[in-house]
Order: C-alpha cells, then sequence, then structure tokens
C-alpha cells in the first residue's frame, strides 16, 4: 500500500465495462495532457466484466477536460473521476468506547490519518474531553427519549453542513436506519468487531466465546441497508485460545480493530476502493 | 506446541470439578509413584468451573494404580486417564481431493505423523494409487445406488474391526449422519475450508467470493450431529484480495486445509485436546 | 494471554534448579496457607535445567512467610517471590517519534496500561504538548554540548526519585552506555524496529529496504549491554512488497512497534516474563 | 496471486529505463497485434528510475514481431520478453530430507506444480525411493572423496543436458562454488531455513535457539556468490515460545520451508519476478 516516494498530484479512476484496448486508449489521453503517469492499477472482474483503473499522476492537468477526453471513449455507464489529491474530510460517529476514535485523534494530530477530521459526534457525553484536548469539535446528541427517526434527523442536521466525504463509525453502537444510509450511498464505513460473515450483530466477542473460535477479528465494511452485509473493505485476525474469556476477546480485538479501521481511511483517502456487485476491489 | 527434549512415556489427563488443591493433590500421586514430571498444564474453566490437567511423565508407572490413586481424590464425575505415549491409530476418510490425504502419507511414511495410519477409506477410487504408492491400504466404497444408512452401515464395518481411536474426515464430502457419528463421539475430526462459523455447508470458496472476504480459512472440528457445528480445535486463515475467483481461493485454501488438519492430529495423538462444553482446551 | 475473570490478588514467582517433586512441594504450601490459585504455568528449560513457575492466587496470604516456606523448600540459588498484584511503576524514555508513547498514554489515561506511569522522559522537547494533555510529567533533557556520561547522569537523577521498576524506551534513539545499563539490570526494555537480530543498529528500515527483505519487523527486548543483544521478550512481523520505500517501510512498522511494546508492558505487568540465559520464558 | 480465470497464453514481460508514456507505447503494439490483454501490472523503480511491466494476454500474436514493435520503442539496454505460457522446466537438488521434494513431487504428480519436474539430483541415495514412486528421474551424485569442483562438475553434466530453466534448491545442504553459480545466473533457487538476513549460514534453527527469537521463518531467494545474500523472493514466518527447542524449531519450520518454497514456484513459473538491483519486484 505505498504509492512511490513521490506522492500523486491527481489521481484518475475508472469503472467502466470491459473492452480491449482501454489502457492504451486512458493512457493515451493521459500522455498527450502531459501528465506523469508515477503509478498504475488495473482489474478486470470477470463476474461483471467490468474494468477498473486507478493512476497516480503528477504534472499540471486540468482535471474537467481530461476527464471529459476519458468520457468520451467509453460507453454511457462509466464512472471516471480526475481528483487533486487533497484530503478527504471525515466525521466520526461513536458510542462509548475511546480506542479506534483516540487512535484517530493522535494519527489526526500528528498529520498521518491523511483525511481532515471534522467532528466527532456521539450519542454519549464520555468522550468529550478526549476530543477536547486534541481540539477536534465534539457534538454528543443523545438518543434517551427519542425516535430513531428523530435522533437521525438531528446527527444528520449536525453533519450535512460539515460536508464530509464519509462518515466513520468508530465503534457506533446504534443500527442506523436504512432512511439515514440511503443519504449516503456508500460514504458510510463501519468498523465491525468480527470476521464477517461469523457474528453479525450484537456482542460478537460473546458469540465467538461461546462457538469457541480460534481465530478473532475485526472487519471495517461500506454500510448498506442490510445489517453487517456491506461490501467488505478490510479484515484482520489474531489467534486466540481457551483461556479468553468475552473480557478478554474484546480487549484483545480492540487492537485490531483501531488498525483495521484506520488503514481503510487511509485507503479510502488514497482513493484505492472501489465498488464491485457486492465486493470492493482494493488497489494497495 | 512441544514437549521437553525427552518426550514423556506417560501423559495423566484430568477433567473434573475444580476445586482448591487439585495440583498438590495429583502431583503428590504422581511423586509417590516415582513418576518424573517433564511438562504440566492446567486450567480452570470460568463458565463450568472444570479442572483441566495434562501432565506428561517418565518413568515405570503403573498405570492402573496412578489412576486409582487419582480418581480417589476426585468426585464422581471426574475423568482420569494415565496412559502410555503410543501412536493413536486413525482412519483417513476422502473423497476426491487428494492434498490432506497426501500431506498425511508422507508425514506418515516418514515417521512425523506421530499417528498409525490403518487405512484411507473413500467414496470413489481415484486416490487408491497414491495410497498404494505408500503401502497403505484403500478401500473404496462408492455410494451409487445405496441409501446413506447402507453407505454408512459398508464404512462401519470395513472401519470398525480397524479399532482406530480416531475416523479423520480429509476432505470427505458426504455429511454422516447423526446414527453414524452417535457411534464416534467426540472420535471423528473434520476439516472444513471456511473460518467456521462462516460459511456452514456447502461450497465455502464460493461463498467467500460472493461475500468479498478479505480472508479466508480453515477450521478443524469435531464432528457433531449439527452439521458443521461441533468444537473448535484448531482454526488458520490467509488473506485474500479481489482478483482470486473461488477456484483461485479453493487453491490457496488447500495449504492451510492440510496444515491445519495435520497440527490437529498432532495434538490429538499427543492427547492435548479437552472437550469443555461446545469448546476445546488446547494444551499446546 | 489471559488470567481467568477473577484477577489473582497475588502471583508467585519460581525460577530453581530442576527437581522431582517441586509442583507438589510449592502448591503444598500455597494450598496449605489457604490460596486459592486461580492460574498455573510450568516449565522446564532442557538446556540450563531449571525449573520456572508462575502460579496466580487469590486469597489472604502472608506474602513473606509463604515465600520463606518455598525458599526452604528449595536449594541456594532459587528465586522466589510472591508479590501482591499493584501496578508496576514505569517510567517512559523518548525522542522525537510520538507513536509508541502517544499508545502508552492513551491506555494509560484509560486504565488499560495496567502499569503506573509516572513520567515521560526525553532528549528532545517535541513530545511536551502530547505529555501535558494527558497530565503525565513530562522531562526533557537536551543531549546538546554533554558528554553521554553527563547526559545519562541527568537522566538518571531524574529518574531514580521515582522509583520505577522499568525503564521504557519507546523509541528513545540514544544507546545507553554500559554503566547506565547496570544500574538497571534487566529493567530497561526497548522496542527495535526490525526483528532482530536482522537489521542490528541504525536505520533498520533503510537496511530492511537495500536487502529486499518481504517482511519486516518490531522486536521487543531487555537492554543488556551489547546493543540490540538482550534478552528478547516479543517480536511480530508484517509482510512487505516492492512498492514500499524506506519511509513506508517506517510508516508502516510504526503500528507494530506500538503493538509490540504495549503487549510487552502488559506481559511484564503481570509477571508473565522469565530469564533464562540469553532467551525469556514467557507464560502467557 | 491469481491471473483471471481465463489463464493467459502469453505473457509480456519488461524492464527498461522509466520515461513518460511507456504504457501507452506498449499496450499499443499489444492491441495493434489483436491481444486481449487480461491482467497488467507495472511498477516504476524510485531507486533505479527503472519501469517493469507484467502483462498477460490472449490471442493470436506473434511473439517475436510484438517483441521487436516494443524494442524499437525503447532504449537500448530494455529487456523486452514476449513469452508463449508453457511451463518452466526444473530441476531440484536436495540431500538428505524430504519435505520440500516431496511437496513438489505431490503437486507435480496431481498438475499443480506449473513446472514440468525433469529430475531429482542429490549427493545422497535416501530419497530415490520417494522419486521413483512418481516415476521422476533420481540421480546421486556422492560428494565423498570427490573435490568441490569435481563434484559440481558431475553434476552439471547431469543437469545441463535437460535443460531446465531453473535449479531449485529444495533443502540441498552444499555450498555451490561461485564458478557453478555463474553458469547459472538468476536461475538457482533456493530454500533458506531462517527469515534472511537473520541466521545466515548453517544451523539456522540452533542459532535461532539461542538467540531466543519468538518468530522463525523461510526464505527462497535467487543463489548468488555470496552466501545466503541473493535477492530475496519469499519469506514467511511462524510464532515460536520458550517451549521450543532446536528440534521443535527445525519441525515447526520445515512446514513453511515447504509453503514458501512452492509458492515461490509459482511465482516463477508464471514469471512474475523481476530482478531490480538486490531486490525482487514480485508482480502477483
Amino acid at each position: 500500500m505505498a504509492d512511490s516516494p513521490l506522492n500523486p498530484e491527481f489521481v484518475l479512476l475508472v469503472d467502466c465495462p470491459d473492452r480491449a484496448g482501454l489502457v492504451h486508449a486512458i493512457t493515451g489521453v493521459l500522455f498527450r495532457a502531459g501528465a506523469n503517469v508515477i503509478s498504475n492499477h488495473e482489474f478486470v472482474d470477470a463476474e461483471t466484466q467490468r474494468f477498473f483503473m486507478r493512476t497516480g499522476c503528477r504534472g499540471s492537468l486540468d482535471a474537467p477536460s481530461v476527464t471529459s477526453a476519458i468520457e468520451a471513449l467509453l460507453p454511457k455507464g462509466s464512472l471516471v473521476q480526475v481528483r487533486r489529491v487533497v484530503p478527504r474530510r471525515i466525521v466520526v460517529l461513536v458510542s462509548k468506547e475511546h480506542h479506534c476514535v483516540a487512535d484517530i485523534l493522535i494519527r489526526h494530530a500528528y498529520g498521518e490519518l491523511g483525511a481532515e477530521l471534522l467532528a466527532v459526534v456521539s450519542n454519549h457525553d464520555n468522550l468529550r474531553p478526549l476530543a477536547d484536548k486534541f481540539s477536534v469539535p465534539f457534538h454528543s446528541v443523545p438518543s434517551d427519549g427519542l425516535s430513531r427517526e428523530r435522533h437521525e434527523e438531528l446527527i444528520q442536521s449536525l453533519v450535512e453542513p460539515l460536508k464530509p466525504d464519509y462518515l466513520v463509525l468508530a465503534k457506533y453502537m446504534r443500527i442506523l436506519s436504512p432512511a439515514f444510509v440511503s443519504r449516503w450511498p456508500n460514504r458510510i464505513v463501519n468498523i465491525h468487531h468480527s470476521f464477517l460473515p461469523a457474528f453479525v450483530g450484537a456482542k460478537p466477542y460473546h458469540q465467538a466465546f461461546h462457538r469457541g473460535v480460534k481465530v478473532i477479528g475485526a472487519t471495517a465494511h461500506f454500510v448498506s441497508d442490510q445489517l453487517d452485509e456491506g461490501p467488505i473493505i478490510m479484515q484482520q485476525v489474531i489467534p486466540m485460545d481457551h483461556s479468553y474469556t468475552p473480557h478478554d476477546l474484546a480487549r484483545a480485538g480492540r487492537d485490531i480493530e483501531r488498525t483495521v479501521l484506520s488503514h481503510t481511511l487511509k485507503l479510502l483517502n488514497e482513493d484505492r476502493v472501489f465498488l464491485c456487485a457486492t465486493r470492493t476491489i482494493i488497489f494497495d
């Protein structure tokens, strides 16, 4: 997961039906536009016959005209983006657990997150002092006595004006309604504390203990309107043994949860994640 | 997973309700019997409040009298075994895939399996030449035109006279009936090609592909009368990416299937596996 | 790496020449003293013929009398400790890099470190604001214009009155003199950014890049008077590929450095680490 | 490490100085030649400023004319190959240990090796029955009483007429002379039983034991005239603990040795390995 030492100034992202000659045609546009290609990934998905490409470039491109020139080569239904590389804007949603958001705050404070952290939003208040330490705005939206719709409306009204690229659920323990999710299509990322599809739903570490698994894991995935069913971006596991209680599993799992989530944010920030049916293509 | 350089001549296995002073009492019997303890593992399961102990000894023990002396210390319902360390006797059941049984045959041929391989039994005939190369008896029991009961009766009549300690399902692709399983309680071991409980049932690599997981795994477990629900002995996973088709997943998975299965056989052969409710205690 | 849900109130640590009957004799003392044993690990090192034991207990023990009673059973040169479980006291030494100390500060702030963090000491000043956020004393001791002896004297005079159990080098980039190390025998722990013994000394990520390794790692070890030669406590590695520059290797490595260091602190805090010649015995 | 379900019929391999427009120019030749590109990897090495490309194609190419057309685009000193995908020819050299060659024989027998196994050559005779089982020619060339030069001459005279692409040292325990190595530049592959550069030379598992490492590994590398210094192709490690004797380390290590070696053969057979100074570029 590394670009060349020169970071790209632009990335080109293409997602289109496959046909012969695509790489030649697309790189021709880049070449004529004076782009200096510094990294290039392509993949054709056999099942959907779609072509995916991510190209990192340097040079003084005119992004809209390059985009148009490439679109002109491709059939309708193709997605083409030429993006100047600027930090993605994120809002982090949390409940009471600190470990994922603490990791994000530290990385953000030291310029290692890649993204711009706009705010932390929680249904509780206990993590406010942590966000305050790092001078990141913290908003608590208690859910007590509110319908789910009303609670989500409050969150939406807080978050929308911030114009985030992604909402990051960093151990946000409430289930978002399909209505809310549909406002942020493929723009909500969750960290789930199991190697999905094992242990969907609540208390996965308790489920893992009772099933007696010898590995536990964490999964970062896009949120869809099916609980824990969205496309998986990254997963990692660690070995377990019989001596771990559910409490021990949770403690050990926290380290991989934060690692998986922060790697996932890096992938998203660098535009390395493509959606392909129920799966993701990761160019790392 | 290593005894000291001196291998034990006996292993003591205890599974009993926990109470204070057990280690002291049990090791007292061993000490007075002249046993030289070379390794010792104990564990108390918090949920069931049962005590588990595995002790490797050397010396000229009288196993029955040591067993009786320890049993006399413990409440009814305690399990005590003092076993002279001799190779476990196993029968391997396969279908058409060669990779797990080939690994077992090679290890057996070079004295690395720990177990005595009595026979290979298959519902097909294609692996006969492989078993023949290593002079291991091969029995094919085709299932065509037979009821499941009849087919299992034929297998049972082949296997029973061999007096195996364990039946090892090394990619045996038929589901065994509860009736058959009940004849071999906790003595049938299966290698399942997913990280259970993900992808129970048929074609786990196809399921894994469509779910878009980023790790695949293999699970060795005892066979119970619930499909793929028996206690897990060992699991291992490897990372995946979007470029793997179901065919590629299957190919990559074969390496961990055979590794997990052969480690599991080593654990069983050395009496390192205890059952505890739906879980296993592994002293390695 | 998990005690039973009931944490021990005492741990017994034994390191002595092996002989028959040790477990029986030692557990007898504990039993008669009314200790409730909740976990027990033993190991005999084949090379040195020494016996190691760690026992976690609950109950109202008289630690000195239990210690004496066990010492009375063992030959001269045996080490016996019965310790009430209280947090270890640590001082962290850093240079300019934040990632390890940030992890320690976060864990400390949320009661997950196990240890009491007395102070952060650095030869630079840039991490002061980070320590301040968490209200942990920060002392900078610049080395400019000072001899190594003088610099170390200043550190020693700062650290000694704090009476730490361990000095933790969390990316402290200066080499400590044998004279300094000898004042803290087996009480200084370092995190080295390679899988030792590969890439001893400076700039291990640059060394790793030029050697073209396909894994990189981190090693926590006791500091001895030989550079990077002290007994290894924990190591972890992650896979690499050709696309990683030395800069990328360093970034990726930071995640395992902090993970390895914090696990190591957990092991030390729980008295799970024994020294055995140039090696460590880890009861986890 | 997976091509698309359609395996390529040709692979194009390019290794040349980097300049703008290379991908566009090269894919233009392929497009005009009617090649259907099914996978494509490119990399620019920042240190050497060389461009590497591997393209898998289908279609009825005229390989020599495509090669010439691409060469015509590139500066002198560029390497261009268009190879029809046919199995690589290998000869395996062994000493007394069976595990790596057994794995290769099994994979070869079941069509999973990718390569054509021409012969097994050993300085001992004990593995002859194993090769015989799989009807692979076995040649023993004892070294007793021979100078190294004479012994290597005998091996060379056996191997050369077989016209292998690669010599595979599958636990061949003699050091090859620079003179011998120079006859097979970058065509000899060795499996070393440590995570190089740790534990160069003899008895790495004993070295690992005495250093007290907590991981052990295996390294596949090209053989150069510096012992254990050739470019690394693949490495893998597994965790260890204090209970492993050198004997146990060797046993545990065998599993990763054979895994690493067989993956390396897959990489080589599919032309996924490029040399770049002292490093390798792996397109998997």
